[in-house]
């Protein structure tokens, strides 16, 4: 494989951020360990104003995907209320014999699970061949990821969450494409939100980015996008960070620092088992920290647990 | 359409139950209406230990669906690590170039709305070319619901949890198919428990018939099963229930009591606007529970904000 | 609902070319009836190079479709020999042991019928409530068409293909947008390439459009095109054409040239039951006939008998 | 890999029926090089009754798969006449503005390639490594098959078809599960039937299963079947056969006569590449048969050129 500018700083960051074995060889969890029954308690006992903030996109054919890489989520009825009037629901399917005044509605959904609002799974990418914890790639077939797919995050997930309002905070409505968040931005931005950031975190980082291209997407989903910087991940390790969840196409800056894809991906995901959420909309949630001025809260967000999944959809809440 | 046994009782129970208009017409929570701040802020004060349970069942080919009605979940993989070993992702995909290392799983989910652990949605019901609210089931055509649909429970579904062990209570394994729960099983096992119901709550009713079925599924999906009588309903609606989950496949008892099919839904989910759902796995819940001798805490089981669906697959966490 | 320009005119030619019972009230057919016996054996007859050339277009992600109405077809595989490869496949699946050197590959197509080389059916278009021989639009539920479906074509569809090469009549690459093709040129074609137009034939009718638009899409799928003009209905019916296949979008001319919605199929599918395919690929076709200056063969084109579907992707194939 | 009963005899003919490298190393199409234009025209010559008969299984979910592998096809409606009736189609999708009387139905088809009558590609099977033509397994990764793809047929399944009533000749309705036919009986068969075996021929071989199975397919789908014997290779490799069809599962009996998975689609596909193709229903055409006493006719049954993809679903036509 082609070395390339920056190979030898990846490899630092890898170096000192790699969390392979420190959970046991068997761990699917990554940094999902750290957070506990104190954090999990101490994440509810934020809650203060029962206020209930959704933080996911619409799941439909308007979202960003363009189809070059991924569709959108397709939601495909399979039955209706106008078959339902017309008549053809008179006799209930299955076996149910007839309808006498009942009717239903069914349908099916085709979701790339990395379409719209997404945690990945450590599943998700590789590096040389290996996956989280030392993993060979080769576990991941078209059968499914046999090791660290989505469904390990089953019943976590629910956690404090700390808004990082970036753009508010540098006073723009949105960061630019290729604008690359310091790890002295965010603490910055926390300070300035008076809300300090601990282990097991959640971190929700708004860049603006979505709201921007919300009416037209553009190349919102693989194009040029404002991110977190690499040179965080040595911070994001040190705070024992649980996850980073934005609202961009891929967390991280693009194009990307040095010349190697989603750099960012391959030492936080791969090496550390960070949860990483992806596509979250967090306009809702910009006004309600505001009005409220309270930036931290609790935050659930259960994946659904698709065996051997690459990722999971998901529907986010938090809780102020 | 012709008349049924019991078509006066049921016409009783909706004309009792109904909530048409009752929050307004334009109205698409139902029942949710009861979770109010006050009921939020409880919720979260119930967490105790800290402790996070997953109620969803996995999503895979494994399911209970038998394909006549419904398949099972399916995930199919679009980029593997196999792939990856293989050198097909030397090149990544849309125009990023040589992966220099990188490599990527992902993959596009095929499931059934209604096929595993999932909510109903408002437009999931119709009776008499009606639903909830009084909206014409025409509304409902194969574009989706344009009313009731299940985004609208986004940043939604975070609450009190109160779970009834029935089947512990009368000291099976699990009920029998046909087994009709009256309310006053209901308020018994609550008793027995130490719990009290409350207004807003999500009841989670263990029959514990999906785990006498787990390895055998047999005719679960749709056949013969324990569940909610019929004649809970006015019970339900005095007490101002927000949300009834269960481990059935249709909460209710079938065979049906009367000469409808669904008669609960036709009250509950068309006339009251309950939250319904389904195919929810208690097993480690119940454990905990009773290791904790603690039926109460927060329940988040947010739904996907699928555009106009019938429903949604939830990965639901109970937190202790 | 609206009245609009054109709409006698419109009504005239429905009253003109209507074929409703005119096989039978139990017709499902239309006017491939206009192939017996005798066309089949004559079409067959036509055989004299034994040359054998595709009309369809590969079905895969390139294709014409944009999403926003359809997306293009997506082959999923769901074995690899890159699984094969990494011990991924050393157990096979559903029970049939270890593999001891065999692999497989195995996939699953998601494919909109009409998203690429396709036939549409007789249940595809309605008018005013009613689909083809005087059916109701209700008949076409979710559950699909209980009547007129693509199925009615199994085992049809092998016939007397006439190459009508308008382009190359009209010495253009590609016709423009918005031409619509006469009666008079399809006739004069014919009789510039030394082919008579008989009772129960496939017209193949070349405007050089998707080859115009093959590297670069645009609006082919929906937006202005040249096509057949409304008007050729009654020739059409006159010629007893069995089926019409072309090289854009829809077959006939957009704009349209009233103000209705694709007023040829209303006329010609509707109410004649006019076989109608579209998104054939005649450049191999085109160069084929030029160079054996012959533009009349054995046309197979079968359908898949998708039961209750609007329409077949097709692999059709000329055997000249 | 273990070794096995029957490895020597499997070994042995794999080398005496190879064709790696006989159509140059390029080759893509293996046993359809055997189908020239004498061939073609000699099947157009066979057209006596202009007949045409369907010899493909209806798309549809009553088909033979249990979901365990595979899936059966299941075809979705997005458009519905029910909605054209219930007033949801009164403005057009896509910006096609008002319907003015205008309506349509339109669907998408979800179908494992392999589910129903359909050809498999020679990409579809591997042995240790490789697939036809010496090509690495590799070549087919989560993308598709880069070699070997069933678009490599496009325009190609046009040919003599020569119709071997096996159930028929030997006096039964259905040939048992685990009967191996021998190539003594095919050519007896063919003899019974007075129809001569050529070069380039596709042999379509009854053994009555699928009609024995139809209303009840238990097993049908990979379990014990009737089917080509093994040693059948060798007489299929020297007659020059182009294609097998048949109407179980996987032509050849089951279970295996040796200790090896498939071992004549190693032979014949992989090393011989032949075509070969399964589910196939030939109710009609035995009765056709029988009626004209005429078991050679044209055999219609083109692939739709799915790129990369390991077979098609077809739409078979044989012209009596």
């Amino acid at each position: 494989m082609t070395d390339f500018r920056g190979a030898d700083l990846l490899q630092q960051y890898i170096e000192k951020c790699t969390n392979w074995g420190r959970w046991g060889e068997d761990d699917q969890l990554g940094t999902l360990n750290f957070i506990g029954p104190e954090q999990v308690r101490a994440a509810a006992g934020l809650v203060e104003h029962g206020l209930t903030v959704s933080v996911s996109l619409p799941f439909n054919q308007s979202g960003p995907q363009t189809g070059s890489l991924r569709a959108n989520p397709r939601n495909m009825m399979t039955a209706t209320g106008a078959d339902h009037l017309a008549g053809a629901q008179d006799i209930l399917p299955a076996g149910f014999g007839p309808a006498k005044g009942y009717g239903r509605s069914d349908d099916i959904l085709i979701v790339p699970n990395q379409a719209g609002t997404q945690w990945d799974s450590l599943s998700h990418i590789f590096w040389k061949g290996k996956m989280y914890n030392g993993r060979s790639a080769g576990l991941v077939s078209s059968a499914g990821a046999a090791r660290n797919g989505i469904e390990n995050y089953a019943g976590k997930l629910v956690m404090r969450g700390v808004f990082l309002d970036v753009a508010k905070h540098l006073g723009v409505p949105a960061l630019e494409p290729g604008y690359a968040i310091s790890a002295d931005e965010l603490e910055a931005t926390a300070e300035a939100q008076g809300v300090e950031i601990r282990r097991g975190d959640a971190l929700l980082i708004r860049t603006g980015f979505l709201e921007a291209r919300r009416s037209a997407w553009g190349d919102y989903a693989g194009g040029a996008s404002p991110g977190v910087s690499l040179h965080t991940a040595p911070w994001v390790h040190e705070k024992e960070i649980a996850a980073i969840a934005s609202d961009t196409w891929g967390v991280e800056v693009r194009p990307n620092e040095i010349d190697c894809f989603q750099p960012f991906h391959v030492v936080a995901l791969v090496h550390m088992g960070l949860a990483i959420g992806e596509i979250f909309d967090f306009a809702a949630l910009a006004a309600a920290c505001a009005e409220h001025d309270k930036y931290e809260f609790l935050f659930a967000a259960p994946v659904l647990p698709i065996t051997g999944a690459s990722g999971s959809p998901v529907g986010g809440i938090a809780v102020l």
